[in-house]
């Protein structure tokens, strides 16, 4: 975490914060004359990313390892290399460019995204923070601004396949992981090697804790609140914890026509009770928690027959895990209930692969918004309810993220749209942050 | 129907019944003195037409126009020529045998069932029937007595598949259900002409109104209720009527993570909402209706997606079907509170395949309840929630249905069981009520 009180208080007041991080309503003079992005040039590059991979439908294609990942890929490291950034690419896939700052002896700070995408998914969700964090770079090039940090732009592979990338980045991606058939199709280590990493040497792709200054995000939202309240940027306070639970519900299979209603161990009555119950306990609670029956199987699944098994997904993410487990813990009580009246069993098993809450840092939420509020642009702290790559470098920096809206909360869909002059702000915001971080 | 007036108060009074059908609470004398089934032979038969098909578990596989099937008919046709039934196979592929009486003035009367299965199940749905049906004849023949009636033993083709065979015998099956796959994989036509029918020739087996004097049929109950009450004959009131209804929750879908509660369109929930409705209106309607969603399928299906859209498959059966549309329309009506509340559409669409329901005939179930009676055994009036050939039969003739205690209910599948008893029970049942009608 950063040390705050290694920091000068005439710095934060150039941040437009008093000593207790409470923002100054007042101009800031530290950001009154920083640089901006150049917007038309982020909107081209999406456009251009964008093409890689088309399908039949005009839909570009690039899951992770698929040729229209390997090809957006060439075309980034293409474009990273002409901003001086020498790209290489780590052990997991990870394309890593560094600008070099003033100061030798100072940690980079680092900030990036992803650009694969989910099967019929979208042209903003990663590929903004990626060609933001580029644009961030040609504007100081443009300037001739040397910042005291050097600088590390990072484009993660794969993570819409469960992070990989950053996984491998701090340490996580197990010889298991790698085993993992991805959604190109490929077992995860041949899908590595397809993009340039090294899955034998995986390992080499580690950073310590400490190696970054700090690690910056800008995302879409992902989410509707932001367009929805009008607010053009998001400070997200934490990515939440996800907990997937398969519930079994078991009855008893029987003739439909022939079995009264009052002899029967229905189980999908009984799972419909229980989906019924975990949106009432979810919402019941204050916060911003969400929990969601994604999945149901009935078996044996006829017009003519009582299910006698079904099987549910059950989904609860937020922010505090011991709330995910109480919310866990009351949905188990009311199912004892349900289970009781319905003369049926029902059995929660957890998914192994659980995601534990990851907070951002406060410092670096105080100057995002802070750079926010300079630009004039309004803000809210939010949460983020999607899983990022910043979750993992939680791991071994402070983390900050900033969100720009998505039109109608749409996302990992062809429709996901974010307006230029909110990606442009995002943007704005990002390079604004980075140079305020290398005030420290 | 039978012509209650031209019965003759004697004739009623012989049935142990007052004029106005109700039981007399004293021996009959009619029944007193009649024969009796062998209850080993039909447990034997009930064995060894088990074998027919069977796979690598024991279990026997007879499933229309499956090798097991043409096998166990052959069985079947060979004991029916032992007994001088002089079997024939008509155009629909049904078993038909005959035996004369004294009065060819008269009517047959016509009682059996049928001997294919669904795939997994027992060795007593529709085969009990049908070997009773053999017996009944065999009875007669060892005490040479001959009836008024001609009597004819029908086994009915692919009862399991749709009713093909009893169909085909009222005129109702259509060229569109001769086109239709079979669950032997082969299309109808084909596997009618696999069992020896006709099915260029469908309505040469077409049997007028008036045909038969009546017909009968045993079968075993399916269902749970006499065993449950320890009753030993259930006096079928009629075969209720079947809806199927598609029903079609629509919602958005969206991501489970940044989606707040309170802005979501979850198909999910509004489908699960109106489940547990499907069964309070059901429930809380005085009678023996029944209402079921036995199949569900929720898309896309993933524990991070809010359902976007969610198909149910709905059935409800009863012996109104006038009761069948007011359960339909208070769900309706449901379905539009729970679709504003959840932000969903709701839509329902009628399969075509609907049954309406078939009364039995009401002198009949006088008949077979004095019959039980006289044996000493318990009965139960009551509805058939499974469908029969007696539904298609009752469009030609007076129908009366006979059934006995399935232990735990459990049909359509290997561990359906009757005891022998209990066989035995309805086979004598059938015997004397067939006794009895020919008196008419």
């Amino acid at each position: 975490m950063i040390r705050r009180d290694f920091l000068k208080k005439s710095a934060l007041a150039s941040l437009g914060l008093t000593a207790l991080g409470l923002p100054i309503l007042q101009a800031n003079p530290f950001f009154a004359n920083l640089p901006k992005v150049n917007r038309q040039r982020i909107v081209d590059r999406i456009a251009e990313l964008a093409k890689f991979g088309q399908d039949e439908r005009g839909h570009g294609f690039r899951v992770a390892f698929t040729p229209g990942d390997v090809e957006g890929r060439k075309w980034m490291m293409g474009l990273m290399e002409k901003a001086s950034l020498n790209p290489r690419i780590d052990a997991g896939g990870n394309i890593i460019g560094r600008r070099e700052g003033k100061n030798p002896a100072l940690k980079p700070i680092g900030f990036g995204s992803h650009i694969d995408m989910v099967p019929d998914g979208g042209n903003y969700d990663g590929t903004l923070g990626s060609l933001a964090a580029l644009e961030v770079i040609e504007i100081l090039n443009e300037k001739k601004l040397v910042t005291e940090h050097p600088l590390e732009v990072i484009i993660f592979a794969n993570e819409e396949g469960g992070l990989i990338g950053s996984k491998a980045m701090v340490g996580k991606l197990s010889p298991e992981g790698l085993k993992q058939i991805s959604q190109s199709g490929l077992v995860m280590a041949e899908g590595i090697r397809t993009i340039g990493g090294n899955p034998e040497d995986i390992r080499s792709a580690e950073r310590k804790k400490g190696d970054l200054h700090a690690w910056l995000e800008l995302h879409i939202e992902q989410g509707g609140i932001l367009d929805a309240e009008g607010l053009q940027i998001g400070v997200v306070e934490g990515i939440v914890g996800i907990l997937d639970v398969e519930v079994i519900v078991e009855g008893f299979s029987n003739h439909a026509g022939t079995t009264p209603m009052k002899l029967r161990k229905d189980a999908m009555l009984a799972a419909s009770k229980l989906t019924v119950a975990v949106n009432e306990i979810v919402t019941a609670m204050p916060g911003n928690q969400v929990g969601t029956v994604g999945k149901v199987e009935a078996h044996p699944g006829a017009y003519n027959v009582i299910p006698g098994k079904v099987i549910l997904g059950l989904e609860i993410r937020d922010l505090s895990f011991d709330k995910i487990e109480q919310i866990l813990a009351a949905i188990e009580s009311e199912a004892q209930s349900i289970a009781k009246e319905t003369q049926t069993s029902i059995a929660f098993h957890r998914e192994p692969s659980f995601n534990l809450p990851a907070l951002t840092d406060a410092s670096l939420k105080q100057k995002i918004n802070a750079a926010a509020m300079a630009l004039g642009l309004q803000t809210k702290h939010m949460q983020s309810g999607a899983g990022h790559d910043s979750q993992q470098m939680a791991l071994i920096a402070p983390v900050g993220m900033i969100f720009v809206p998505s039109v109608g909360g749409i996302s990992h869909s062809f429709n996901e749209f974010t307006k230029a002059e909110d990606m442009e702000n995002g943007a704005n915001v990002l390079l604004h942050t980075v140079l305020a971080l290398d005030q420290e």
